[in-house]
């Protein structure tokens, strides 16, 4: 399988890192908005070429991996590749997958190609348990915690206070709650009472740190239902200490069964990450896979986690899979 | 969907019992090997019928659900049935899954129906999150532990020693081997370090229990390769204490991505069950839906869990699912 992948940011560079672990998959070629010559990349094989030639690549390229943002890059290019390559992206605006979906769905139709989105750890992997867990036990409670992760969108938001050089923030999630769902207790859980948030701020020189502290907690949106704690330190303790990007989260089922419903139940999985980009990086690589297959079967348009059968995803063969993993 | 059950035992009651809590699933006929009218069953609507008239209602049953077990009954009921249902089974003889696939495939073919084997927790829902994440992180290990729970078999590999007029026993994972694979040591664990066996045993009249201790303890296959405890109770103390069949297990994967596999992952799927068979009905009717749904696509022949798109498990259409579950 050759894949392509278009936006060499953290996600492009992490799947260019996962390529090496599949070995059923080459990687052709990087497509960059930027100047490609200004683009140094680590595999040995793929070319760096600028998205305006991609249309020339139509013919060498089975699956292209979308690596833009959800906000502006991949409502607009999803279904635009869509037309000329088999695509996959990591679309996470919840809200807006409906509408995704369907124009990917359409363009994807048009170019007779596969357009899975929406892959990755949340949506996608927690996406899977949710709807097993659900499919399976029809009575009871559904809890997702993230964390303890690096949350790029609200350092980000961070880094745009007064003050600020730079900084990182970690989603956490809470020990009292986590346990309260795992002893069946039920809880209605509020924001506040589900995550913390903790913050790892290097100050500009001459700023004040009540008035960064203060700005940061009462931010609307991204702090001010969370208990936030606010570190100042050094940029060498930064860099140091917080280059990673981990991440990782729970989804818990709690249900019950039985003529009195007097049997409990709990479904967990989690995911204990030490590089986000790298991990989701991973999962699109197995779905590209699906995509490829799928597409040699003739189907075409939109697909999401819900719509693949598993064996479409791994390197082995259904008779294989029967016997080694079954 | 109109369901049928063969075979009233635990599995049986389960799934009778899992049929409350899906709203889209009536229970239509329990089919048994016994004397109908010997049984009291919970169900309000459902009939009681002699196996031997089981063809009459090859109409009136749109998914059969086999509760037999894997030793003697399924391997001949799944594909017998096969011809006139759809069916589901827990088939759980991991080495012969190849060949009852085979078998089960030509007579639902030969019926123009659906055979989905070997569902229920392991294999099952355990198998899908191997399988998952093996496709997901390529380079890293795979553990499995059982428990804490009741295994049927081991209680009946106990009760068959001279002196014993009843037993449980519990299948336990060692805790330290459990931290050892979350530590990322990936740890070589022979069979004695991943579980412990607890016996309770309630003796005959007169039976000498250091002789029935060492029996037990030597037990080839069943205790000779684990530390076993064996605890001698009342009667009344079993019934107590013991009466309920609970279970469950972890299903880890710890892989590595990275240029220089320097980031570690570790995904864990995790089940706490009161009641194992209640909960693996619970898997079987979920299954069910899809037999269903994929005979009235047309389609015939075998499949496992690997096979079937997660969509299918749920009563919730495709759209709703994007919009709430993904």
């Amino acid at each position: 399988m050759k894949l392509g992948i278009l936006g060499y940011g953290n996600l492009g560079r992490g799947v260019e890192s996962a390529v090496m672990q599949n070995d059923d998959v080459e990687l052709k070629a990087i497509f960059t908005r930027r100047d490609p010559s200004t683009l140094t990349i680590n595999s040995k094989t793929a070319k760096v070429i600028s998205v305006d030639e991609i249309e020339k690549y139509k013919e060498e390229i089975d699956v292209l991996i979308l690596c833009g943002g959800s906000a502006t890059d991949l409502p607009e290019q999803t279904p635009k590749y869509a037309k000329m390559f088999n695509v996959i992206d990591s679309f996470d605006t919840h809200a807006k997958i409906p509408e995704h979906f369907q124009n990917v769905d359409r363009a994807a139709k048009e170019g007779k190609k596969i357009g899975i989105i929406s892959t990755g750890w949340d949506p996608g992997l927690f996406s899977l348990n949710r709807m097993y867990a659900n499919a399976i036990l029809p009575e009871g409670s559904d809890y997702t915690f993230w964390g303890r992760g690096v949350s790029q969108g609200h350092s980000d938001a961070i880094r745009r206070v007064d003050g600020v050089l730079d900084a990182k923030q970690y989603t956490v999630p809470v020990q009292k709650a986590l346990d309260s769902v795992k002893n069946l207790e039920n809880p209605n859980l509020t924001t506040r009472q589900k995550h913390t948030r903790e913050c790892y701020v290097v100050l500009k020189e001459g700023a004040d740190p009540k008035k960064v502290e203060e700005e940061i907690k009462n931010m609307p949106n991204y702090f001010i239902d969370y208990d936030t704690t606010v570190n100042f330190i050094s940029e060498e303790e930064l860099k140091k200490n917080h280059s990673k990007i981990p991440h990782g989260g729970f989804v818990i089922r709690t249900g019950k069964t039985g003529i009195n419903k007097e049997n409990n139940h709990i479904i967990e999985y989690s995911l204990k990450l030490d590089s986000n980009p790298e991990f989701t990086s991973s999962v699109l690589i197995a779905y590209a896979r699906a995509a490829y297959r799928l597409h040699k079967e003739g189907q075409t348009g939109a697909r999401t986690v819900f719509d693949i059968a598993p064996s479409y995803l791994s390197p082995k063969s259904a008779d294989e899979l029967r016997r080694t993993m079954l």
